[in-house]
């Protein structure tokens, strides 16, 4: 999608912006934009920012806020720019306000098992710091030591350890929000459980910035966990694999980690660091605790059972912790081993978790017909696949057929009751897609939530719900609203 | 709050229903009406139903709210009525719509740990039918026995393994919602991730009917845990008990049940049952573990060295499945014991967990400078305290005086950064607080995302939410807003 703003309002909105906000750091010139253009979805076409603006508190945010309404020109909010979904790409023309300067942990409370943060701070760095005072912030996108807490809160990120801890979503308990008119909300606070009023927390994450932007959350924190204690197993056949996830399931076990690997990746790990995995495998799971004491241990012997009722056909057990973190990289290198291979486009399907075998087999008859290459892993545990399509970017027909086979591969998911995304978000990749997964009432409940909260429309347009129609840029929506300045 | 609407456009609603739906039950007699003016919150006022309306499917329900929006008329939507913020009470000549007809489970997947079930299915009922599998629904209001799955979503019910399991919206993977226009909505499914689009399904819970009515719900579902071991623990002071439960949550033991009750709690239920609890102790923690195997004793080894450093003076542990269930009775008849002795008014205010006995001694000093009787119990693990103010209904200034007692428990608890409703709901006893809690700018948030999805105000009215202005009622807004027949 490309969208065109007028520059006439640009203009005008940046020398408002120097005038009231002269600290804030601004990037105008074309070649530091330019960084500004993409996430990490680096398929997408995305366009170009008019302006880049670091803000440094909620003030700024809501100043800026109040300014690009009064200039109707639109706002891209943006993190670490890791997305998957285009979320933060650029917008041609548009205001990209970037939170990274935004990231002091404004309190550690050990007695309430809470951090509150401003959203700019880096996942691995939130991590580490209550680390230090023996605690665990537990959502971990593969992403974490690059993406920021902003960015998991807009798309409701997920991770390795969702199966046991749950998603962002569950770790949020309070957020103050700027407005699309620099109104400042808080939600929540301190407090587990909380009914007072409609659940707008819930509502603000996974929005990924078409609602407000977050400037400030409170998460929850757990008492630090033991030592990750790392199984691998090898197995004949998806089938297989997916009933030893079945099993572990019924038998009430809660892994810290459920991952799935497939041949391809397997081979392609394999291939570039040797860590003696079975390549003779039709799929692999990593199986993890972080039960203390002797919790752990017991956990991967359930698992071993269950993989063994299963069929495993071969399995390695970490012995202590290095033995753990050189299994661990199986699946931390995964992506990476791709990408040696060419251009990786990753998807991020999800299915109700006993159907992972069929939608396994969807994928491997799609790519099959279609002679696209295709590596899958995921998280077994929670039904979310990545199936990733590798192609030849100097190949001038991949592209298209690439997308060929994603509209596929999400048909598959939603006819085995999927979604097209479990953890990435819609973004601006999937926005087509969203009517066909939840149909046309409750896109149209999401589209009068977006106008209550943002009539003239600023925030993000075009991410997560189309335009209000797709020929049309939002200036001149914004103008047909006939909104005065 | 007693709020009129017209005579006249009820009894076309009621002639137009009989016309489109002869088989929905509907009542007309006073006599039966007004078994639905109240729900449990029996010290509110409320207001006679002008009819009572039994949908039996989803097409029932959307057509009853075509009607009542083509009419005028507001709806309040009802399960089994036990809730406790008069969500469900009357509404003077207003629709009241029960759901207990729609109470048949459709599906237990256990693949997938799950059910899908109408709303109207008793919480017990639906345990028992999924612990007949050998699966688990973890959520357990205190009125489990009597509330309906329904009435638990639309107050995200809490209970008393929230501490463990999270509250109802945690156990919730989709909905079916009708639309204050009639309109179907499906939210979610059966993934346990699934981030395409805003989170409608957060958003319905806990909304009260204000926002729809839930007409099915796919919830999650668990493994059958252990049986329940149970201790009892009693301490000199309320300090010690928070100390307690300090040290059990930052050792990152997750019991789960971890109930406190006060000396006035514990000696109403010794006078009524004799159990043998500790009269002269001020405080009791109830501990329960449900940990599979070995696991339970193992976590009431740990409570016991926890309450034990915290300065415990005595305990009890169930040395058997029976000694638990006898032990279990103390919590669960605290509050007919309380209810022997007057009338009861129950609040519902919650804290950051480790203010516990801050929000203990607030209540005492008030209660005692204002020469209330109270007795306290609540889910100390989870911050949520419930301050039962004791008083006699013929006392004509009772009343009044627990209101203000009411009023500086509330600012207590929000001076902590607490909550006036943890798990009860706004509903009509609450809807003055909401702004104080919660600020301006939420509460418009809120009205805004109400007047999407409810343009002419028929559902609940009033609830959550104040109406639009205090002294209108919502027929004569309707008219105003211009709304077409």
């Amino acid at each position: 999608m490309t969208v065109r703003t007028d520059p006439a309002a640009l203009a005008a909105l940046l020398e408002a912006i120097r005038h009231t906000l002269p600290a804030v750091r601004i990037l105008a010139d074309a070649g530091d934009r330019e960084s500004y253009r993409l996430d990490e979805t680096a398929y997408l076409e995305a366009g170009l920012p008019g302006a880049v603006a670091f803000p440094m508190s909620t003030g700024d945010v809501s100043a800026l806020l109040m300014l690009a309404s009064k200039h109707r020109v639109p706002v891209v909010p943006r993190g670490a720019g890791t997305g998957l979904s285009g979320g933060a790409a650029g917008i041609e023309g548009a205001l990209t306000v970037v939170m990274t300067r935004m990231d002091r942990i404004l309190e550690i409370d050990r007695a309430n098992l809470c951090v509150v943060t401003q959203p700019g701070i880096i996942n691995a760095d939130l991590k580490a710091a209550v680390a230090a005072e023996g605690l665990f912030y537990a959502p971990d996108p593969a992403s974490y030591e690059s993406c920021s807490i902003g960015g998991n809160l807009g798309t409701n990120a997920g991770g390795l350890c969702c199966v046991k801890y749950g998603q962002t979503r569950d770790a949020v308990l309070g957020l103050e929000v700027v407005l699309a008119d620099g109104t400042v909300l808080r939600t929540g606070g301190r407090n587990v459980k909380d009914v007072a009023g409609y659940s707008l927390t819930h509502l603000f994450v996974g929005s990924q910035g078409t609602l407000g932007i977050i400037t400030e959350a409170t998460l929850r924190l757990r008492p630090a966990p033991g030592p990750r204690a790392t199984l691998l197993v090898f197995f004949d056949s998806l089938e297989a694999a997916g009933d030893a996830v079945a099993r572990m399931t019924s038998d009430g076990l809660v892994p810290v980690t459920l991952e799935l690997m497939d041949r391809e990746t397997i081979r392609a790990v394999e291939d570039w660091h040797h860590l003696g995995l079975d390549v003779g495998a039709a799929a692999m799971l990593m199986v993890e605790s972080d039960a203390l004491g002797a919790g752990a241990s017991a956990e991967l012997d359930r698992a071993e059972t269950a993989s063994l009722a299963a069929g495993g056909r071969s399995m390695v057990r970490a012995a202590d912790v290095q033995e753990a973190d050189w299994l661990r990289q199986a699946r931390r290198l995964a992506l990476r081993a791709l990408e040696r291979q060419g251009t990786v486009r990753m998807e991020d399907v999800g299915v109700p978790r006993a159907r992972v075998p069929e939608l396994l087999r969807a994928i491997e008859r799609s790519t099959a017909a279609h002679g696209v290459r295709c590596a899958t892993f995921g998280h077994a545990g929670d039904g979310n696949l990545h199936p990733n399509l590798i192609f030849d970017r100097d190949d001038p027909d991949a592209s298209a057929l690439t997308h060929v086979v994603r509209d596929e591969i999400f048909r598959a998911a939603l006819d085995l009751g999927g979604t097209v995304t479990a953890e990435h978000g819609i973004g601006a990749a999937r926005r087509d897609w969203l009517p066909i997964q939840v149909g046309d009432p409750a896109v149209a409940v999401m589209r009068s939530i977006k106008d209550a909260l943002d009539p003239l429309g600023i925030l993000n347009p075009g991410r997560v719900l189309q335009l209000p129609s797709v020929a049309i840029d939002p200036v001149s929506r914004l103008e047909r609203a006939g909104a005065g300045p």
